[in-house]
């Protein structure tokens, strides 16, 4: 694998909405997708960088997503706002929904927005980041495809179903962690099939209910929670959260809807938000935000530790000066799709070479 | 062991009462504690139940807890409410909270209370279990004394940090969740301790920061948190709501303000109650209700699965019914503190016959 093509962040950010705009993303979809992209480079995320684009494009061109749908944003209540996408991408319905939420919880001291018809297949970080970056503590939840087995079962029934929480810092960025409710990210799985690796103990079952380390057993059968019943407690609770309490799908409902099978699932997402100076008495946001210090600075004194966002914020000082590389090959069908062309096959996930490539990067 | 005496729910209740009056609890917070302790019984949590009674005797007679401390409730913002127990114990601050809590709820959508300053050695699904039961969605976070290291390190820092979250459902008791952050419950490592048993892998290290299934090492050196880093990063977040968000004690602060060590530490709650239906557009409950019903059914029609909270829903059947079996030795010992006695060792841990004997019903 050669890293043939060096970027910088602006030359990612460019070339991604060139291409969305190529592909029939419109002005304001594209841009929202291509930062997300563009973070998701940024901070060394991969798959979540150009390695996504497929999976935006190829909803496009299934007629599941819309390129164009403006979301909109209405009160359900005095704390509750709802932002339909209306079958576009969630990176745009997440910037429309970040002011509006972040003013509510600071009227309001806590506040949630239901994201609703919203096809998801980036990240959550980047939206609590943003909401811890204007000093509030949040989490989002969302479900998506089933492939993970409820504790006890051996059937797939729930998304991956990440979680993420972030913690605003005084002078530092946010504390956030974003996390899926499996074992193992489904990539990883994939990406095992394709070198030849086994996989480790405890991720997954195969169609028989048994537990496997055999990568293509595993896609055939179900994935596991992390840490055991108390992680299936987790994936149920996003589940409810991302689904039913919001009004939209449960992951097995976005995974019948997919019909085209691209792998980018339409759904809902919780995003829940507060303003922890108005949890407290005195109102002292300084202090406040001391105490959380006290904590990491608690973590930190142990050896071998680190915070979970660290490793992305020293990954982003290092490419917001040196750029990204990007190999030969995966440049050059990004670089076909800016003239509207698409050579990949439909699912993202079945001899697409333009997402071999970029599991190869990812890995 | 014996199980030799058979009490009523009615009978556990007014024993636990008639104790914890002697003992100098004013009449609310003894039928606060007393509710608490019977529905631990009820649902056969034993570890929160009669053998929970020296934790909150042992904190009044060290002049750490209050006996007759009344919770204040105050408004921080208009979706949050502050609960200060003024370092009485939880059950009643909780129950003060209660209804405030679920009728902000149900007002703003979404709502928050802090507890503060509350002595808390109880489970959370009570709490949760409550505001469920009038319909709302609710999550609780409480931190205590350090036990638990932090991801990639040995030594304690966080507490066994337990979370717990519900959701109603039309015709059934809610499905309710309450887990530690921690791969084990404190207790159980002791138990195993006095019984000669090892712990299972990946539950502890040592004081040198190695693994170590033995228990008294285990109890010298760390308990670990569930699921590696994606669980330490849980037992976190847990940390942050409870403690700092709140405006109260981190674990370790707790645990240098246990002096007398009671294993009753002071600190914070974080609740958080959605209202349902404040969160879709139609407003249909039943409607949402089904969703929700339509998970539970795919869950429960896969062999060998159940929802987290049904066995305690089984177990609630049957001793509303049959009434709960109490060893005779510690009937006696609880017998003897309802005259203003108390023979117990301060430190409930460590030689308490009576926590040794409800040790042994626990297990």
């Amino acid at each position: 694998m050669q890293y043939d093509i060096q970027l910088t962040l602006d030359q990612v950010h460019a070339l991604t909405k060139r291409l969305l705009l190529a592909q029939g993303f419109n002005e304001r979809h594209a841009n929202a997708i291509a930062n997300t992209v563009t973070a998701a480079e940024r901070d060394e995320c991969r798959h979540h960088g150009l390695f996504r684009i497929p999976f935006y494009v190829n909803a496009l061109r299934a007629g599941q997503a819309s390129g164009d749908a403006e979301p909109t944003v209405s009160k359900l209540a005095p704390a509750v706002i709802k932002v339909d996408a209306h079958y576009g991408f969630s990176p745009l319905a997440l910037e429309v929904a970040d002011a509006p939420l972040a003013e509510l919880a600071k009227e309001t001291g806590i506040a949630a927005v239901a994201i609703n018809n919203a096809l998801s297949v980036s990240a959550l970080w980047p939206e609590v980041e943003r909401l811890a970056d204007k000093g509030l503590v949040a989490f989002s939840f969302v479900a998506a495809s089933p492939y993970v087995a409820p504790a006890g079962g051996t059937k797939p029934l729930y998304g991956t179903n990440p979680m993420a929480f972030s913690w605003p810092r005084a002078n530092h960025p946010p504390v956030v962690f974003d996390q899926a409710s499996s074992a193992s990210a489904r990539g990883e799985i994939q990406v095992r099939l394709r070198d030849g690796r086994n996989l480790e103990e405890g991720w997954a079952v195969g169609p028989d209910g048994q537990p496997t380390t055999d990568p293509a057993t595993a896609l055939a059968g179900a994935q596991l929670p992390f840490g055991g019943v108390k992680g299936a407690a987790i994936a149920m609770m996003v589940e409810l959260l991302a689904g039913p309490l919001v009004g939209d799908l449960l992951s097995y409902e976005a995974g019948e809807k997919d019909v085209a099978n691209t792998g980018a699932p339409c759904g809902g997402e919780l995003i829940i938000a507060i303003d922890p100076v108005r949890c407290i008495q005195n109102g002292d946001r300084a202090a406040q935000l001391a105490h959380g210090e006290r904590l990491f600075s608690k973590i930190l004194e142990q050896k071998g530790t680190r915070l979970p966002s660290d490793r992305r914020y020293e990954a982003r000082k290092r490419t917001v000066v040196e750029g990204v590389t990007v190999p030969t090959a995966l440049y050059e069908q990004l670089l076909e799709l800016t003239t509207g062309e698409y050579s990949g096959k439909r699912n993202a996930y079945e001899g697409d070479d333009l997402i071999k490539g970029v599991h190869q990067v990812a890995n």
